[in-house]
């Protein structure tokens, strides 16, 4: 298998592990979190400084890097690594969450999706057997089926539908899928809120018996309580020999309580579209640099936070004056703090592990014990920047 | 006096001198460019890469800077080097240039102007008194007096009255000078494209005995040639023991002309507003990202240049991409390029002038011998980015 999970430690008080993915493009240690990389690039960051942060597994969308620049047109250049100038470990979603979501779908029938491409209006058909070849064309470490994964309203009959889809599609993925020694393909487990389905999509789907797991649907409109008690649900299900990967969630708490349950890989945009608006994490909870309370404040966005932006002291009345001047170094700052803010979450996250010490987790991290944060506050599409 | 200029060669074929800026805050190898942090950023580019690429000192805008955040606010953080995290020398320019090129001006008189704020459309007068307290309260080590700088196309009268109110302002300027000790005030001479009132200007201003002076006037819609005559007959005129500075210019050409007749100082928007916009420079000329031909090129902008984005493999294909779709990676990548496209130029300026070998440069830079770029082809305000 392309990827493998070597386990280091359990929690004795929950199902959380530590471990180590070894990919062909190294290892990560996991719980680990991966910042997204939607067109080919982590918005307004270098791949140097992703690194620096402490990311070492990134995620890109097939679905933009499709339609631009072009499957066949990365592939040329040696594939998505070496085209934007990251060594590290990557995956590729699939493109159907953003086929789906991105509100240009003409048509989703049993076989796939057809829809106009934002970039130039051309009709696109992705279906099982396009969406392994252009992920065998970016050659990421780890590629994702073709799913159908309907929004959190969905009926019954229309999330059974997906599943049987999601099945089928899988299989199809599976058949076409032509890089195994080098390139992992994931199952992705759907089934909406509904205990039963996720039960029922879980055991067809760890029937292929894969490299590594996803939980998908999540995190798609329905509030912070049901994602705990979905993750909660079906992660400790999944085989404990293999990767799992909770797509598109979330915060700080929904990562800790998905950890908790034993998910092992997380990816979503916070950090880096939270950054570009201005807002910042702290342990304590965000903070809106647009605010007018930061005009004279002269503290880093957070004391003793080690990112280049908070050490490299530009205060917070600093930041809020790029914002306010529309300074491209203001959201560049914002990011890279955001993406040290998880970083650091999931090195405190894996520390807890190994010290087996889960308790201490919340002394660190206040926001954690917050209030919850509504579903309304999530982004649309948490998992393309 | 607060900045002192050491000279360390000479060139024997023309007028270009090698020296060490003196400034409260460290030394500047001279000839100098200083890329323009406009409202207190380099655009898109952290502190750090400005001085990674070889900036030593950087210009900031007192017009932009006294609207947003306001001078008294960057007073209060310890002034424009603590605020924006630049340790190493600052100028500052007066205000008056954008107070009269930014289109909001409302009236311009003998004792100054008044215009209205782009942030907040408050009215606002800056005479030679407000711009010395604001550009005392932002704190650089060099700071510039208000002039009357008007278009290339004025008639003989109206520059006349530019020489006059220059004069006056300067004067004022002087007078108002609240920090002589660790702020120098350079001069500006004035007098357009006429050779008579550049003497006259020189003449009254040098009469000042200021610890620096500048060319004003030039690159704002005259040609090349006109450009080049200008500074031809004025640098040499200045005196010999003071720092000279051609403000706001140029492209490549133009900075080794005006070295040649013996500047020391230069600022320019050009690598950063041309980054911006896809627009990069090589020693052979300048190349548009945005064009399809690059579309295939794994090359990098330029073969052999060391700063991050060509040492870091990025390819012109790459960049493309990133600026076709709309990823803020492609202007910073192409800023940094470009910044240290203009510092590899002053390094081997001051190389060429070190060995006396000033034939060397055009070898090294064909762009040199290029054909003239019109002047509709320079930034309406070079000086403000």
């Amino acid at each position: 298998m392309a990827v493998r999970l070597e386990i280091i430690a359990r929690s004795t008080t929950n199902e959380a592990r530590l471990g180590r993915l070894h990919t062909p493009h190294g290892v990560v240690e996991t719980p680990a979190f991966m910042p997204v990389a939607t067109a080919g690039s982590v918005k307004g960051v270098w791949p140097e400084q992703v690194r620096q942060v402490g990311s070492q597994m990134i995620l890109g969308n097939a679905y933009h890097l499709m339609l631009r620049p072009g499957a066949e047109r990365v592939a040329e250049f040696g594939g998505l690594h070496r085209f934007m100038r990251w060594d590290g470990p990557i995956l590729t979603d699939s493109g159907g969450y953003q086929a789906f979501s991105m509100s240009n779908l003409l048509k989703i029938d049993d076989d796939g999706f057809t829809f106009r491409s934002i970039v130039d209006g051309r009709r696109i058909r992705l279906d099982p057997v396009s969406c392994m070849r252009v992920q065998n064309q970016l050659g990421a470490d780890v590629a994702m089926p073709l799913d159908d994964c309907p929004p959190a309203g969905a009926d019954r009959p229309r999330v059974e539908l997906a599943l049987e889809r999601t099945r089928r599609w899988l299989a199809a993925c599976v058949e076409s899928h032509a890089r195994r020694e080098d390139q992992a393909l994931f199952g992705i487990v759907q089934g909406g809120t509904h205990p039963e389905l996720r039960a029922r999509s879980l055991a067809e789907v760890v029937a292929f018996d894969l490299p590594g797991y996803a939980i998908g649907g999540v995190a798609v409109g329905e509030g912070t309580a049901e994602i705990h008690r979905t993750v909660a649900e079906t992660a400790p299900q999944l085989p404990a020999d293999r990767p799992r990967y909770l797509m598109g969630v979330g915060y700080e708490r929904d990562i800790v309580a998905a950890v908790a349950a034993g998910v092992d890989l997380f990816d979503c945009v916070l950090p880096t579209r939270s950054g570009r608006n201005a807002r910042v994490f702290t342990r304590a909870g965000a903070l809106n640099l647009r605010n007018a309370i930061h005009a004279r404040d002269s503290r880093p966005i957070e004391e003793g936070c080690d990112c280049p932006g908070c050490a490299g002291g530009f205060s917070r009345a600093y930041l809020r004056h790029l914002f306010a001047a529309g300074e491209m170094l203001g959201p560049t700052i914002a990011s890279v703090h955001n993406l040290r803010h998880y970083q650091r979450l999931l090195l405190d996250i894996r520390q807890a592990i190994k010290q087996d010490a889960w308790s201490c987790l919340e002394t660190a991290w206040p926001v954690l014990a917050a209030a919850s944060e509504g579903s309304a506050d999530r982004p649309a599409d948490p998992s393309s920047d």
